[in-house]
């Protein structure tokens, strides 16, 4: 097939007239589709339904330690899930506080307590210097920008490649400025492009400099289990930070938001046993503790953590047939002209499609005019501002199978039109 | 029976040999009994069992909207919720707010934004202030206190009497300091006094002019249909501030903590539609919305309004034996003698007895040490310090009837103990 930058402008007028016919086509069809959020699909919820059987009116409700999940108390979680989910995220028991359904809104509050009281080794509050400041890799997690973007702390845009994001770039600005208090990571399955950091980034990160002392990596391992064509092994920074002395260093989150339901699963918060010490206290004056009962409810569906790891091939299973749609489509219509660019993702929720600069508003704008609904381009840099206007996520796991074929037809049509109106100027 | 008062000081020490040898006897009984907590008892918790049923794996999860309780979304809560707990708190669906399973979680978190960013119509954050301060009346909840003194915010504490805080004393205070912030409260079945508001102190409430345009009242209304003798009805403090031409005074709060589980039920948010407005904004920076399948299942088994109040009589017919329990201790063997007081609860989850001044920290520590656990005594005060060292927490819902009844008898014993050495000097 013809690349577009090969193509005459008369070429070039006539592909734009066949796009532009195709582009009425679908738009006349007056669909409704949706790729904007990373929404698991119907096919995937029913894998969790038995999960509401296991407890019932005859329950016995006991933490295997003898606690009644149906009361007050234990701050840190029960023992079972604490043990269950520490397994998974590599933590000890002493490592891992089992919170509620939302670790957003967990990381929301370490990030505010951070701001109004500092954390373990700072010197005051973060929210009493003039400014502080965070790293945000991009592509990322717009929800991770708006919380710093709504506690005034300015973001620093940096690269993310393949093996993780520019780290030589990240080295030098920690190593200088000690107002830069932190920093946010999708490590695995990064969200919007699905690349896992290499072990040379993690022992980088946990071994390298930091001018401010009360530095914190929230290291959002959002998609620790959530393979789509393969496992791949994310080395763990906790363990690496306490090899390289730095054990304060990170703090880790990560929930069942898309292994069983989202907003209805339990969520996890792991970090050094100094660390824990140190935010449980501070916990103490605002819980006396999560939710229980949906703590043990998980712990008795899964049993143990091979459990989850096969309840997490099963969506993987149910994944993958998607993914394979926006694959294929993106190789056979815009790769094989040469529009744009994308990395296979090896899991997660989303492919981040980078579309030729200053294309991806134009992009988005195409696709809700034909009833296609997209995250928001920009949405995947701090302040909503992709200086490139080249990033796109593409999150396939909500829509149907037919209506993401429809969707990422009409995804193709708008990206080579957007494409061909910059190439005609 | 002669009172204390009365007493020679032969009379009181042959009293406290007498005393002694019975405390002593208890003592060597070495039990472990718990007065602490406004914990269920497990005849409560029976009552919610069969919630764990309602919903199962074939159960279709939706809202009456249509909305699927399983997958991401609906930040404010399902409408079922908001409608069912809007009709028992006496707000519209758009002045409700459902969240996770702590009330006291949400308080905190308004507490803490408001630090951070101010509340609507704040001119800056609570917390760009050299100092703010909050009306605290007294005796009140430990963890409300734990949330100021954690923010920095200083707690100026109002006398609480039987039909409220000392009005006169909140309107002068309010009205002459800009930095006076807002107001603790809780109204119906105070914690731990077990009175109501009078309708008069909530009218004066709504009505009272603050010098602080963004003055907040946190009307922790934990115990709304806790009743225990007697459902007094409290005035809705939300419509009142509307009559009274400030609607966005006051945020509600409340949870089923202790109708259905404690720490595995659902909370809720009332206030005015624009608080509402400004608060929710805030709130999509740090959350999608919270339990949903959690609320589902609530709706479900309560049904409705009327379901929860039958369910709420069950309660009520079980604590009343416990606190039948505790006021006749109190009546037959303290207030008898003239030892201290206490103001007769109609509901809620504690009484609060009034030892003579001096005489609280000692009583406590003498029940400690023959194996009875109860709040510390200052616990009922801003920064743990009671100036008359008075009052102490009686929680009589968790311990069995038997375990209470012991309780009882070694509290008095020790009030009897500490208030005769007190007497001889």
């Amino acid at each position: 097939m013809k690349k577009y930058d090969e193509m005459t402008k008369e070429e070039l007028l006539g592909e734009q007239r066949q796009l532009q016919a195709a582009f009425d086509a679908y738009k006349a069809k007056g669909l409704k589709l949706n790729m904007a959020r990373g929404k698991p699909g119907s096919e995937q919820l029913a894998l969790s339904m038995p999960m509401l059987d296991v407890l019932n009116a005859s329950s016995d409700c006991k933490a295997e330690d003898g606690v009644d999940c149906r009361n007050y108390g234990e701050l840190s979680g029960i023992v079972d899930a604490k043990k269950l989910f520490g397994e998974l995220m590599g933590a000890s028991e002493e490592e891992i506080l089992i919170s509620g359904s939302s670790s957003l809104s967990f990381m929301y509050d370490a990030m505010a307590r951070a701001m109004l009281k500092g954390v373990l080794g700072s010197d005051k509050p973060w929210g009493a210097y003039p400014k502080i400041k965070f790293i945000c890799p991009v592509p990322g997690y717009d929800r991770h920008f708006a919380i710093c973007e709504f506690l005034g702390i300015e973001m620093i845009s940096v690269p993310l490649y393949a093996d993780g994001p520019d780290m030589d770039m990240i080295e030098k600005l920690v190593a200088e400025d000690e107002t830069i208090k932190g920093m946010w990571s999708v490590p695995k399955y990064t969200n919007p492009m699905g690349s896992v950091y290499s072990d040379e980034t993690v022992r980088r990160l946990a071994k390298m400099n930091t001018a401010a002392k009360d530095f914190r990596i929230f290291w959002d391992n959002a998609y620790a289990l959530h393979h789509v064509y393969k496992d791949i092994q994310l080395l763990s920074l906790l363990d690496e930070c306490k090899k390289a002395g730095n054990p304060n260093r990170v703090y880790m989150f990560g929930s069942t938001s898309k292994i069983t339901f989202p907003g209805s699963g339990v969520s996890y918060f792991v970090c050094s046993k100094e660390n824990m010490d140190y935010n449980t206290k501070q916990l103490g004056m605002q819980a006396i503790g999560w939710d229980k009962m949906n703590m043990l409810r998980h712990v008795r569906f899964f049993k143990n953590a091979a459990g989850v790891k096969a309840h997490m091939d099963k969506h993987a299973a149910i994944l993958r047939s998607r993914f394979d749609a926006v694959i294929e489509a993106l190789d056979s219509e815009l790769a094989s002209r040469g529009v744009g660019s994308y990395v296979k993702p090896e899991g997660g929720y989303f492919v981040a499609y980078k579309a030729e600069n200053g294309c991806a508003k134009k992009i988005v704008a195409l696709c809700k005019d034909a009833g296609v609904v997209l995250t928001n381009a920009g949405a995947t840099h701090p302040y909503g501002k992709d200086p490139e206007d080249a990033y796109i996520r593409i999150a396939p796991s909500y829509p149907s199978p037919e209506e993401l074929k429809s969707a990422m037809e009409i995804f193709c049509v708008s990206a080579r039109l957007a494409t061909v109106e910059k190439l005609i100027g």
